[in-house]
């Protein structure tokens, strides 16, 4: 239970940066090597880096070497905690407005 | 299109933020006033405040005052947005995986 929320922590804050969601929106049309990611983003290579870094141990990509080349794709598992606080949160409030209608239909009581 | 990316940006910024998290948590069970909202919270009433700007600024909660109570509560709008981003990104990725997938069992062309 605590290190689920460590991880929604992780999750949201890594979420919470517009450079950051720009990097996941490129990732999700498919694998990207860290330098051709690098290329659009108006930043060093090792500020990119420590971005990526970021949204690894978020769970919300994964990154593989291979020979000279590090390429990043997304990784469903940080994406699927997110999905579920956000649900979760929604229904319980959607949840609440059934019960009240449900009260408010309820035939008086004699 | 741009003030949608705007609504977004500004969405995922303030759910970045762990106390502002746990005030929608708690306004997920229902609506709370602003005073009994900032009693569990280790920090001044002007920084309680402050976060309840941030978060109705996004659409993720709404507050009405009647007298002199302030009332918070969820507002879905802001939700909505986040959802359908993570929901978006995962959905492309999944897309991806399915054309592979497509492609791999087709038959071989001779």
């Amino acid at each position: 239970m605590h290190s689920q929320q460590v991880a929604i922590d992780r999750a949201f804050h890594a979420l919470g940066d517009p450079t950051r969601r720009a990097i996941l929106e490129s990732l999700s049309q498919g694998p990207i090597s860290v330098s051709t990611l690098a290329k659009p983003l108006d930043m060093t290579l090792a500020a990119v880096v420590q971005h990526l870094q970021i949204l690894e141990e978020s769970n919300l990509i994964r990154t593989e070497k291979v020979g000279r080349v590090r390429t990043c794709q997304i990784e469903l598992k940080g994406f699927a905690l997110v999905e579920k606080w956000i649900t979760d949160r929604r229904l319980l409030w959607e949840r609440r407005f059934d019960r009240l209608g449900a009260l408010l239909t309820e035939p008086e009581q004699k």
